[in-house]
């Protein structure tokens, strides 16, 4: 339709079609149809196609944003958004400068992406209560990354802050928010919205771990990321406020200056005391905690679909 | 209720209410209230102003992204939001770069403002017809917005597309589609819609010209913009597309190097070949096709306040 309205602006929903493209774990949906399901909601309804493929398109959005916030040059393997327009003004030979142009298409393919999500997100919810929980997801996505722009550049290790942006992050809006969106559009029992916060803030803290040992310890070539960027850019991850919380010896290397901590020392010292392995305690503690909540509440099939997802999100290797 | 939550939050909700409150022309709600209110909708009803609120806090995003886009440091007499961020940024010795942090956050309180304008707009749209033109007004913002940024960057001077650009920000955005929303409200005659579109098209075009003259012979302390903003940075406005079409001198200098021309020079001539004049023959013109539109199909009142509104709206100062 852009095409033949103006050719140009398809280099812009390009932008948006090649990150919905690119791959990644689709888990907002996931979660939302399961969620869906499992209410009692009727598969043939169209309605909660759009609302899954809202939530990929909103997190597509806060993908091309965060890669621009955080000066990030790959994603899922590939030159992130702002540094493949960058790159093709400077070949171009256009004017002004290379970065301010890539980082504007950047920003306004996310704004597509999130204009699209909410278009198809008001056609799906046709109640209040959906209204609602989608109104509180954005709000709440927008706020969080705002917190965690300001916590990285503030740099105060602040381990309770560090909690709460994570499960922000990854407890509300990667889980708890899509399942909710799923109930309610399938109009489901309210209680189950308890069941699926629990699950969701325990499994979010979970992933929010993962995601944290994958940066510290895992390869590039695997999860399509820069490796350790977070230690690179001294972050203030979820992984570093347990280790300042359990290991003296992180505490009294960081001290009151993560920034001026030398990322390699830190490392080596977060191998050496065995912080990985408490990490990965904790993670199956909180996995044992989202599992009984569903255990206990829904009927037993949706109960292991959704013990299954939990697993399969929580012991991932990208 | 975000200072309950995290008192920091507070920092990105200010951005989005200081550019609310720091003035402005109020024009898109006008213009959705009047008709709202021509095509007979209830005056009472509180839909309507969350409609009107939608509109201005749409444009509010807008304002604080574009302004990361321009590189622009002033709005309204006042720094932009992002040098005011990175100014803070750079007082508290905070970490990073300084320039990253004050546009990161422009861009998520420009997404926070998007986020509660679709929210109002979510509660108040309740027909098919409403969502469909709001989903419409908010993707062609963005697509005419990378348009605008691409066209700068690629910098050739197109007189067509300085045209096609105009019509969609200003015709469309600002006049047409707000119209339209309250028109749509109102569930009023359809036939309004096309009154509405050929008055917002001829509008926008008068108001898009006066904007390029307020740039180019305008003072920077009435607009509250630094003047000469689009010469400097060698916009091919629609001012420019008039000039290149009618004044042979002025095709002559630019040749096919906008770029390359001299910013002084190029104002000089436009003032000695009376381009100015012949805009303003221009915008009178096109006022007057907006008002007969009107006049033919609005009850008398009506007619009268949409034309008085246009005419505000077009000879105005800043």
């Amino acid at each position: 339709m852009w095409a033949a309205s103006n050719p140009d602006a398809v280099e812009l929903v390009d932008c948006v079609a090649g990150m919905v493209a690119s791959g990644g774990k689709r888990l907002r949906p996931s979660f939302c149809v399961a969620a869906y399901l499992a209410a009692g909601g009727d598969p043939a309804s169209p309605a909660v196609v759009d609302a899954a493929a809202a939530l990929e398109l909103l997190h597509t959005s806060a993908l091309l944003h965060d890669d621009v916030f955080d000066a990030s040059e790959l994603r899922r393997n590939e030159p992130t958004a702002h540094i493949r327009q960058a790159t093709l003004h400077t070949e171009r030979g256009w004017h002004g400068e290379a970065r301010r142009y890539g980082e504007s298409v950047a920003v306004l393919a996310g704004n597509l992406a999130l204009v699209y999500a909410d278009r198809l997100m008001a056609g799906a919810a046709r109640t209040e209560r959906c209204r609602r929980i989608w109104g509180e997801l954005t709000t709440e996505l927008m706020v969080g990354q705002f917190l965690d722009v300001r916590a990285a550049a503030r740099f105060r290790p602040d381990p309770a802050l560090a909690r709460w942006i994570a499960l922000f992050k990854s407890g509300r809006y990667t889980v708890a928010r899509p399942l909710a969106v799923g109930a309610a559009l399938a109009d489901g029992a309210p209680g189950l919205q308890e069941v699926f916060e629990e699950y969701g803030l325990a499994l979010g803290e979970a992933f929010q771990l993962r995601d944290d040992l994958l940066d510290a310890f895992g390869s590039a070539e695997v999860t399509g990321k820069p490796a350790r960027l977070d230690f690179k850019q001294h972050k203030m991850t979820l992984l570093m406020s347990f280790a300042l919380a359990d290991e003296p010896e992180v505490r009294d290397l960081v001290g009151d200056d993560l920034p001026g901590t030398d990322p390699d020392e830190l490392h080596a010292l977060l191998i050496r005391t065995g912080i990985r392995d408490r990490v990965e305690e904790v993670i199956a503690e909180r996995l044992k905690v989202a599992n009984e909540a569903v255990a206990a509440s829904l009927p037993p099939a949706w109960a292991a679909e959704l013990q299954a997802m939990a697993t399969a999100a929580v012991y991932r290797d990208k």
